[in-house]
């Protein structure tokens, strides 16, 4: 590995340069991060929608089954203000939801009163923790909490779609950066701009934060799924990779059965990015819930983070139930390459993987 | 290089496998084929928008200009019958229009009464010249057509944005496809389905393309700019790259100066698909034109060719008058790291960069 990879991997903890990305909804449970972390990767427990109890028995648990590094994620910004009492007309989202409730056998949806930002209380449980690698989207978290954790010695790392947020990162201090191509799945990191004009592919994106920060480590991500997609980001000039779909498959990721069969059928040319679930645009496999609610207009999907407490209940219900149709399904566009593995056998696979890539480019002296 | 590659470089009659991407409006001129192909490149000639007789003129420019092998490519499909007549109500557009005509000092627009596919005429010209390779767009030509290049002995290579769509093409026959990313600059390829849907971002299409039509060799495009990016396309499994944009501030390429200045100083996150100037998606930079026209709505924008007709005397005018806010402005995502080389210099760096980027890939064993 060049020394950009060696020193990344040494302030990481890894053996690999290889982050298993965040993933809310249980996905990137406690045992996939554990499980990540003991094969020499970097586990990432998706923090963001759990409460500051839930954090402190994630990351116990995580502790639990292994004493390696790991990293924990937080939406550091995204929250509008919004809620029931705010400016958004919700009444024919209302209407839409309230129909799946009934379907459901639910009670009709309602709006709700107050939706404060939970990162205080959740970045306070985090701080507690401890935590050796702190990892967040959406923003930039104030000055006085990245210096709270680098007091602790935790390393941070922020996300960035665009150059300028990459530049915007590298001033605010982080240690690293996720350089989100418009392939990743789930939610868009974007901050600092229209997310329309943020949708740049991982090929184009990785070399221009690259060059623009050169003192800061890129870790690429979005489309990548093998150790093809490992040696191509670093020949772009990665000093790692950070990699979702490609786990969503393992034995440990806590999402329903179905969802995972449904995505080892699923297209390149099924994901779209969405507002439906969250109200924030995030990248999923469309279903009939998607198309429904986009079918109701953009103007007619309330802001993050009111539409994403709008849409809980359904989307808990279809968890239970194996309901495709209903579920978030987040997925990026290397989904084909996904694979039915334990996470163990996955890491170990991308790395002989990287390794025989590597040896083709080298084949015959080239 | 791997066999898989030295294979398409021979058949292609090139040294390295860097295929410099068809470009029209005049970017890609004889003189940047020419120079490409003389530096082991493969230089093609855009001849969508060129008139038979042009056809001819610009292959034989070509020929005279080196012994190499070269690539003629057309739009092959993609014409909606559309004109004048046709059902679109084209008022709103050629509103629009008729207030840069008079700013331009030009005579009012004029809805055209025919718009005949060209791709017939067009095609026989480049039998008649015997061509190495032909390559093509938005489609698939019929089989008696492909039937004819392949007794001449030309190979074919066709253009995918979904792994539907190269199977498509594998299934008709094609030497290669170009796998174009989301990334790319200019008109997006898509055939068979909606262009949204096939926005797949370079690093999730190539691979999954290779895993999915094996025997077709792969030229990977849209956001490669550099060495790095020839062996990141490499490593995912491509034969070969093409490269657009990275070709476009070169000395030979034939775009105005002041398009060449801008696209300098532009930035990743200002580019946009837009069917604005032709009708039809394309990428390039936003400029008030096409602000103006998309804020018509979409459908107050003919499809392609009858918008492609209809702007085409303001996108004439402004090349001329070297006006960037009226001209198209196509350009890829990577746009920041276009340089401004002569051709045969870039082709040299890229070269070099190549075997850099393996070399720092394997600096210390890994």
């Amino acid at each position: 590995m060049p020394d950009s990879e060696i020193t990344l991997c040494t302030r990481l903890g890894i053996v690999h340069p290889i982050i298993q990305a965040p993933m809310g909804g249980g996905a990137s449970s406690p045992q996939l991060v554990a499980a990540v972390s003991n094969a020499g990767g970097l586990g990432s427990l998706a923090a963001a929608y759990l409460s500051p109890q839930q954090i402190r028995d994630g990351i116990a648990e995580v502790r639990r089954l292994t004493d390696k590094s790991f990293n924990v994620n937080l939406f550091a910004g995204g929250y509008s203000g919004e809620d029931g009492a705010g400016a958004t007309d919700a009444s024919t989202m209302l209407a839409i939801l309230r129909r799946h409730h009934l379907a459901l056998g639910m009670p009709p949806p309602e709006l709700p009163s107050a939706l404060a930002d939970p990162f205080p209380a959740q970045f306070d449980a985090i701080l507690e923790a401890r935590v050796p690698i702190f990892s967040f989207t959406f923003g930039i978290p104030a000055a006085p909490d990245l210096a709270k954790l680098k007091r602790q010695g935790a390393l941070v790392i922020g996300t960035a779609t665009t150059v300028d947020e990459a530049c915007r990162l590298a001033a605010a201090g982080v240690d690293a950066v996720v350089a989100q191509g418009s392939e990743a799945g789930a939610h868009r990191g974007t901050f600092a701009g229209p997310f329309e004009m943020a949708m740049i592919g991982t090929m184009a994106l990785v070399p221009q934060i690259v060059d623009t920060v050169p003192a800061l480590p890129v870790i690429a991500s979005g489309g990548i799924m093998d150790g093809r997609g490992i040696v191509a980001a670093r020949a772009l000039g990665a000093a790692a990779v950070q990699m979702g779909t490609a786990f969503l498959l393992c034995d440990e990721a806590g999402i329903p059965e179905a969802y995972k069969t449904l995505l080892v059928h699923a297209r390149e040319d099924e994901t779209k990015i969405t507002r439906a679930f969250s109200g924030r645009p995030a990248r999923g496999v469309v279903n009939s819930f998607m198309r429904e609610v986009e079918h109701a207009g953009a103007a007619a999907i309330p802001p993050f983070p009111l539409q994403n407490a709008l849409t809980r209940a359904i989307r808990n219900a279809a968890a239970q139930a194996g309901d495709v149709e209903r579920l978030s399904l987040w997925a990026g566009q290397g989904l084909r390459l996904a694979r039915r593995l334990p996470a163990a056998e996955l890491v170990r696979r991308l790395v002989l993987e990287n390794d025989a890539t590597v040896g083709r480019l080298t084949a015959t002296g080239n």
